[in-house]
């Protein structure tokens, strides 16, 4: 992760904090301004990686051992002079990139000008996050959070390894037979309650068991909800 | 996007930007500091969409023309009671609601206590960003930016993929107001049908509003369960 020429401490701040959420610890900032700089380093709560971030004069030198590196901006104010990919685009070259031991670089201009054309003229690609039109140019540390979150939490699920999506556990589908049992009180207490006209018996009853399989109602629930209708169904008959 | 009880006006202004960044315009704030409320308001360059935000004492009410409520946050302080999907899955499922004409509620909690279980009690679904497990905890702003940017842009690509017909038609869901006017009733026939001591009341209305959502009951069968339910709480009323 590189920062060309950042301003506002809190950007930097965020910066930082949006790389520890998603697991990267590498930021070399590109000719900041001192006092600002400073200010983020300092800041209480800072990150760590803010103290060990690298520091250089150039572009060219923060960026020399990688093998990828991805420009960040819009599109407004200047044609592209290289290839240009929209950030979701972005994932699978960075994985391919990463697979075969490769670096990569991702660049973010200062909060005022972005990447100049000379910033860009170092990065292979420029990854353009798609906004809305009226109001394209995105605050910093967000754009950093989106793009860190583009190449690794949706990297992983290219990969197929959707992992840790904590607490996947979904109980399973109440049986057919439980369903049936749940429509059979349900129907006791539709005719108890005089809920329509004999007529339609038939009709209700072919509506209930579209009605409960269409809920997908899982086995916990279907208990549940025959404790209850039977306790009804004892109510009214009484 | 609701906002539950936010505090720091940098991230009410971050979380108008990035919506505005992603073309998203209605905003609700649940029971806001008054005071960091306004200040956000009145900020220099603050976005227009929170002059025109609505604002609600409860969550319950800030979501309750919403067909698919999508609580977010982290796993970290406690169990999830409704299913939890990653981030990166989050994507297909909203835009299947919004195909079928729902409309999606994602709601925020405070900085420092997120969402409580309370306000989890309201929300279909949980979406949990994939996080670093050292630092899992985002800030506000860049948590919202990654969301929408999840539904938007790669969103966008998700549509591109799974070329929906107009023929798979699915009814929307019935909306979050609708669900509790159904749990009010329920909840009578409870009463009316001494289901349980009175004690557990509270409980009781606590699961029965997520069982509800768990079931993703769309609009036409909700009416049928109300009209059953209202006629049942009839019967046993006399």
């Amino acid at each position: 992760m590189v920062l060309v020429s950042p301003r506002n401490p809190l950007n930097i701040g965020a910066t930082a904090r949006a790389m520890a959420n998603f697991g990267f610890s590498h930021l070399s900032v590109v000719a900041p301004y001192e006092a600002h700089w400073r200010e983020a380093q300092s800041a209480i709560g800072a990150e760590e990686l803010l103290q060990n971030a690298k520091r250089t004069e150039s572009l060219a030198e923060a960026v020399a051992d990688c093998t990828l590196v991805v420009g960040t901006g819009t599109l407004a104010r200047r044609k592209a002079e290289q290839p240009v990919v929209s950030l979701p685009e972005l994932g699978g070259r960075a994985g391919s990139e990463l697979a075969r031991g490769g670096r990569i670089a991702l660049v973010f201009g200062s909060e005022k000008r972005g990447l100049t054309r000379e910033d860009l003229s170092y990065c292979h690609l420029l990854a353009v996050i798609p906004t809305d039109p009226q109001q394209p140019s995105m605050n910093l540390g967000q754009a950093v959070a989106v793009c860190l979150y583009e190449l690794t939490a949706r990297g992983e699920s290219h990969a197929g390894l959707s992992g840790k999506s904590a607490a996947d556990f979904v109980p399973p589908l109440a049986t057919s037979g439980e369903i049936d049992r749940l429509a059979a009180v349900i129907e006791g207490v539709m005719l108890a309650a005089s809920y329509s006209p004999a007529e339609m018996r038939a009709a209700n009853r072919h509506d209930l068991r579209l009605l409960l399989r269409r809920l997908e109602i899982n086995e916990a629930d279907a208990r549940r909800a025959l404790g209850l209708f039977r306790r009804v169904l004892h109510k009214i008959g009484n």
